[in-house]
């Protein structure tokens, strides 16, 4: 008696003996290997693909014969005339083993297939979405042995597809006997597996086969945008990205004044909650529609936002998380459908999921980035920052995972400054001062050329300058404090002091000129004294989370920081670690992880697995709510002057010098006392 | 060391010893007694009363001193001022087993407590509701360990009341934070226990304590009424009853009609969707404001029905069951919210469960009547006839059970009959024919009195006498059977043949005059030859139907005979039988199981068990579909002559003498063929 043939699938690795004459896909299954179908095996799909090695390999120890594969049969044969298969591919449900066989399955031939991500550091996305499809031969109605049809559909799924007890959406039902019919008794189901609260469910169905494709919506929903991902439930391609202002801008610039409007007006929350909805309803018909897809191929849905965003959205009073003790009315996922929270722009049972909610102040898009970024699997400490209105910081590696929420203010993102604006043309964004001149140079966003090259006037000529926008703000106050225009407590010196006539009395305090537009009909940019003082603020407010977390962890260091959020990928980390925004790192240890919430809510979105994940890692998180531990203050105290009053940053100093000098004026103005020692070492 | 005292429970006789100053509801939950309890042991309750007994037990062996049992302490004694303590009872919760007890508990005590139905052979049935109410006390936020108000609660059905995963309704939890507030922290949950597919959900929230009531409806959707019972779902008591006539009504009288009306009428389905969810939101409305409760109270609902109201009411078009193989969408017990069925009487998440249907032609009434009637339980062979339009008809025992559907025809109802009417005052419902003077003598619907006694024109004054409901005619024609008036072919005979000038040439064949009103002022009431071939073809299809499950079972006799449904309450036994509707049977073993189906829908109501245990009983249930099987043709022409011309009937033939006669009149009129033999004995 003859050995079965021995067949080793690559690149996985696996093997196995299989009885003669057994199909690719077959085996594959037999033997655990991720070999895609949605037909079943019925050579309709032809996402079985395979491509058959022959000759010899030693390293796996077979040979391959051309006899090894059975020939192509007629099925192979019409799918290539009619849709035509790559060169060196069989559909693996038709190629039959014959012999030894060495058989590669591509990355688009994989259910879990990989979704690589551009950032070396992050992880890669598996595919493994909560939808799926699958091709089913459903038996006819038999008066001698009566059914139902969908007992028989759900038969079928169990018997052709190993689906044991798929449920279905009742207005699903109400359509499917027509269907089944049309189809000649062969339909497609979408399928959505759910948690435990919420089994397997038939949640469309389509008359014979259909091979896609199906989309899901990956939604960053901010305070004050709301952006969403078209994803490919298939592929994971991100097929189309747009974004529209939050509608409840009206009811409030921030969250703390929506929470307000809600608590001052009798049905405030429920007419901002049925803003938001519309909102996202406009923003799903736009994303479709610039994809050019039907809004009812969109069958899933991930929701990541902060908690007033997430209790507004769920139509939830935010209340309570307006004062102490800031309950959460729930902190755990949600699975939801479209209908449930009005969104008419999806189809009724499209599902819905939120990501857990860390605590009261650190929402699901923290979680997210908890997701994306993954300290729970960091070898070394890493600190990952995600800068907003509010700051959500995780400190942790692989053994424990520490976050809390600190109140950074619109500052960092140019608001409450007096030459602020947003991230748009015309903002100065890249600061340089000269340590000797106290002169500056910038960029503003919409040219790539210096304020001190040739062509600059020309190259901003239908922007102007308009404003200094977060990042601008950020790399300014670190120039001044590196030119000695700032001091460490935060003060402006006067023109005597520092010797610049860019330094100029406003009031009791001195302001440094940037650039004066007046003369070209522009506006004159000043840093004033108080821009230092929001600055500040901010910084201490970021800082002293990071450093509360630091006590918590007993650190005195991390080994990493990771800036999360659009404005984190802005960020010039050298004046960051200048300004003492952040701990003490090397400056190749800070990175941008880039929006990272929205990555968080896509790997949510087409992995089911990474939402158990997720839901799990955020139940191991430990919470430090800021309010109530007294080393917060002092380390705010602390974190104030510029860049820390104890903190000693040995990399910074390694790297910069910054002069040691104090602007105070006990009485009268204009009178130096620079070189005082005012920064202790702690 | 002295032993723990020894505890014996009444009625249960579980006994065990329990460590000293153990309180009674601790020792009964430790021994698995059935003791309730809505507040968890706090004595707000008082669901957990007991009766201590004292003095000497020498069936149990022990002997019970008074100070066996703790001293009343102040919650039972604040309890007992206020609400009142029924004489000898205490709070199981507050009492301490000090000494040998024996406690018993009363039947309003017990969670499981039996509904005892009024038919000696009908099983209780024991109270084990879906919803069911937990008062719990909730940890307060905090913000050192900050986690979701939800999540507190559901940590608080964990602990206090071993409910390990529970869930919410977004409706629950979008109110829930403010009730937790309310309720100073203590609230009680409506819990919801549902299927695999739907584990346990909180559905309403109640500030503090709240002992009900909580209520469900029993609904039986039928095709010409819809019966809606109102249940307390702690008690079991039917609280109101209350009967709509179903709007669909207007669709079409019959089924079948009803499915050529969305056959020919684009949207007609829908239509009639709607209508029939218009009049259960009315009817339920009735009936609440009937028990003067709130809607908002009813949480639960069950509904049974046959396959076309069945898909209707689902919003499915039931084209499929108008035409073979008659296709059920779908067979399996459904799950589904009042929102989902429009039934906006209710509150939105009010849950809602359908019966499994049996076959196409055999609907979740059907299942009901199985779950009252519980065949798949008889130690004997038991046949259940649910007589209606369309006779339901189950054959079994403990080891098999069959089912089959059989088109009667509203004859039995009495419609298509040509003095027929509902079963209204007035209406003829029990007839006697003396077999000498061929006379009748009949009484109606609202006297007492036969028309033969004195007082019988004054007793129906009111009601004057309109015409024959279905038991009447059933009795009507097998006394005429009887009396010589009918042949066993259906004939009646003429005025000559059969010496009773209440037997009138009416075109080519004879009526028999049964009362003639002309003379009051009222109707002239006959019977037609074409009212006997009425009766015979629907009480052929019904016989041939059983004898067809008898065939099948491989038997000749049925052991007892269980007639379901409102009109088998009032069919006399004896003429059932000589007519041949239903299998020869000692008429003591023929008995009347009422509105059986509503019953079935009220067992489930009550006992959730039920629902898994009908669930299985219908997978199980061997469906014969008639349409389908040779011998059913045979069998119907075999019970189109009276009772039957090959079936013996011995046990009817030793109760009456069925002359043996023949009226066939090969040509002409009035000609005697008396005393032919016509039967063939089988």
């Amino acid at each position: 008696m003859t050995k079965d043939p021995l067949v080793i699938f690559t690149p996985s690795g696996k093997r196995g003996r299989v009885p003669l004459g057994t199909p690719v896909l077959t085996a594959a299954r037999q033997l655990g290997v991720d070999l895609d179908s949605v037909c079943g095996g019925r050579g309709i799909c032809s996402r079985c693909q395979v491509t058959p090695a022959f000759g010899s390999f030693p390293k796996h120890g077979v040979t391959v014969s051309e006899s090894a594969l059975s020939e192509w049969n007629g099925v192979e044969q019409r799918y290539d005339d009619i849709r035509g298969l790559p060169s060196g591919r069989r559909l693996g449900c038709q190629a039959r083993i014959q012999g030894d066989m060495v058989i590669d399955v591509p990355p688009e031939s994989q259910v879990h297939r990989q979704v690589v991500r551009k950032r070396a550091e992050a992880r890669d996305i598996v595919m493994n979405p909560a939808v799926r499809l699958f091709y089913v031969e459903v038996a006819q109605p038999d008066m001698h042995d009566p059914s139902g049809d969908l007992e028989r559909l759900r038969d079928a799924l169990a018997t052709q597809w190993d689906l044991p007890d798929v449920h279905i959406d009742l207005p699903v039902l109400n359509d499917m006997q027509p269907i089944l019919r049309k189809g000649g008794w062969q339909v497609t189901c979408a399928v959505h597996f759910g948690d435990a609260a919420a089994p397997a469910r038939i949640m469309r169905i389509w008359p014979g086969f259909h091979e896609g494709p199906i989309f899901g919506l990956a939604v960053d929903l901010g305070s004050t945008t709301i952006a969403g991902h078209l994803c490919d439930l298939q592929t994971g391609a991100v097929v189309a990205s747009s974004g529209i202002m939050n509608p409840q801008i009206r009811f409030g610039e921030d969250l703390m004044s929506r929470v307000s409007y809600s608590m001052m007006n009798a049905g405030g929350a429920a007419e901002m909650t049925a803003a938001v909805r519309e909102g996202m309803n406009a923003l799903f018909r736009q994303v479709a529609q610039e994809a050019g897809i039907e809004t009812t191929d969109i069958l899933d849905a991930v929701f990541v936002c902060n908690p007033v965003m997430h209790h507004l959205f769920l139509g939830i009073d935010p209340f309570e998380l307006g004062q102490a003790p800031f309950a959460l009315a729930s902190s755990d996922a949600m699975n939801l459908m479209a209908r449930d929270l009005d969104l008419t722009a999806l189809p009724p049972a499209a599902r819905v999921y939120l990501l857990p909610c860390i605590a009261g102040h650190v929402g699901a898009d923290a979680a997210a980035v908890a997701l994306s970024e993954a300290p729970d699997k960091s070898e070394d400490l890493v600190l990952v920052v995600d800068v907003g209105t509010n700051a959500e910081i995780l400190l942790g590696n692989k053994d424990k995972v520490l976050a809390c929420s600190s109140p950074t203010g619109p500052a960092f993102e140019g608001a409450q400054i007096s030459s602020g604006q947003r991230a748009a043309p015309g903002a100065i964004e890249r600061v340089e001062i000269d340590e000797v001149t106290k002169e500056p140079r910038f960029k503003v966003i919409g040219s790539d050329l210096w304020s001190s090259e040739d062509g600059f006037q020309d190259s901003i000529a239908t922007t102007g300058i308009t404003g200094i926008c977060g990042s601008g703000i950020i790399e300014l106050v670190a120039e001044m404090r590196l030119a000695g225009l700032v001091d460490g407590s935060g003060l402006i010196g006067s023109a005597a002091q520092t010797g610049s006539d860019r330094c100029i009395v406003e009031g009791r305090t001195n302001s440094y000129l940037v650039w004066d537009g007046s003369g070209h009909g522009g506006p004159r940019i000043t840093v004033t004294n108080r821009d230092i003082r929001e600055i500040q603020m901010a910084k201490a407010a970021l800082y002293s989370g990071a450093r509360l977390l630091m006590d918590k962890f007993d650190v005195d260091k991390v080994d990493r920081v990771v800036l999360a959020g659009a404005f984190g990928a802005h960020i010039s980390p050298k004046h960051a670690m200048v300004l003492g925004m952040i701990p003490d790192a090397p400056l190749d240890k800070v990175t941008s992880a880039g929006n990272a919430a929205g990555t968080g809510a896509r790997i949510a979105l087409l992995n089911r697995d990474a939402r158990a994940e997720i839901e799990a890692t955020v139940r191991a998180i430990h919470k430090i709510e800021t309010a109530i531990e007294p080393r917060f203050q002092e380390h705010f105290v602390n974190a104030s002057a510029i860049p820390n009053s104890v903190e000693p940053f040995p990399i910074l100093n390694s790297l910069v010098t910054l002069p040691e000098l104090s602007f105070n004026q006990p009485s009268g103005a204009g009178e130096a006392s620079g070189g005082r020692r005012k920064r202790r070492r702690g």
